[in-house]
């Protein structure tokens, strides 16, 4: 860093802390940068800026949104009786891909992992049980991740809303479409035998 | 990107118009971002508009630089009389790292590349000859890479300078150092071979 020019050096600095960019990597963005055209660094200073100004959650389902309640949540359009609790904002994204669920969505933000010292404190899981006392809600969908994490947050869950006397349900795990099953492990095919459905 | 908020759509955008960043790797960038401080956003932010406006190239000898001449050139503990000609500033900085070298640079900004539509007008070299004019410079080291294309920049840059009495030089090829005769290319052998020295 020592050679270059003190604003070369920070910039590469400041990509090299990004996460996964190397410095060999940061200093390939920030010549890339140096090189290009003065108008794409700056849209990217003001796509940064921008998304740390009108970037917050959602006061609802804790979503990421510009706007409060977001998009889903103010959608008179949308099946209010169904949540999908999900672990994070990019879960919400890979769902609406699907158009299949037209319901509301709450996001978590992490897994209850005791070896991380995430406990139910640290989610959002407060503020989800609120969203389940005026009886409106008929349905919660657990589509938390199918990983140790995510199944012992979903099974946490599932106790506290049961005895509220409203649905809980889990998405399915099995073999993913177009996987073989040569190549599946055992848990995924011990699952996916338990979850057989008739045809 | 349907699915996000705006700001955040166009943060993973900007990022993934970046050199090998993928759409997958502009996300997670982006969410880390938004999750993170919002100070080093800024000073992301800060690093890059600073770099385009206080980073243009060395007037003598091409390099990136803050100040007009650059460190290097107006140093006047550094020997005018040698010029290391490189294609990239980064081999500036990989040179200097040495702290071997005493005498100046010229940055051509890339290589003789037909292929490419790359000729001698696309790179400093009018201005490296412009350099010589002067009988001050008494050898040239010519430190393209040992590509094809820096190879073709060397033997054309050697057939100008030549004719000007200035001692032209090409850095050695041969075995990197710790590296293994069994794994070297043949070219990189027989050229380790040509420029034997006695020991």
């Amino acid at each position: 860093m020592l050679y270059y020019a003190d604003a070369v050096a920070k910039l590469i600095e400041e990509f090299a802390k990004l996460p996964g960019i190397g410095p060999k990597t940061a200093q390939r963005l920030a010549f890339h940068i140096i090189r290009g055209r003065k108008e794409d660094a700056y849209q990217l200073a003001r796509a940064l800026v921008n998304a740390k100004e009108k970037v917050r959650y959602c006061s609802t389902c804790f979503n990421m949104t510009d706007i409060d309640p977001c998009h889903v949540c103010k959608n008179t359009n949308r099946d209010n009786s169904i949540i999908c609790v999900v672990e994070d904002p990019r879960d919400v994204v890979a769902l609406e891909r699907t158009k299949d669920f037209k319901g509301l969505y709450h996001v978590l933000h992490g897994a209850i992992s005791p070896m991380e010292g995430i406990g139910p404190d640290q989610l959002r899981v407060k503020e989800l049980l609120n969203r389940l006392q005026d009886d409106i809600v008929k349905e919660v969908i657990l589509a938390t991740n199918s990983s140790v994490e995510g199944e012992a947050t979903a099974m946490y869950l599932a106790k506290l809303i049961k005895p509220l006397g409203i649905r809980v349900t889990r998405i399915a795990q099995g073999i993913p479409v177009g996987g073989d099953i040569e190549y599946a492990d055992e848990v995924t095919l011990t699952r996916a035998f338990a979850g057989r459905v008739e045809i």
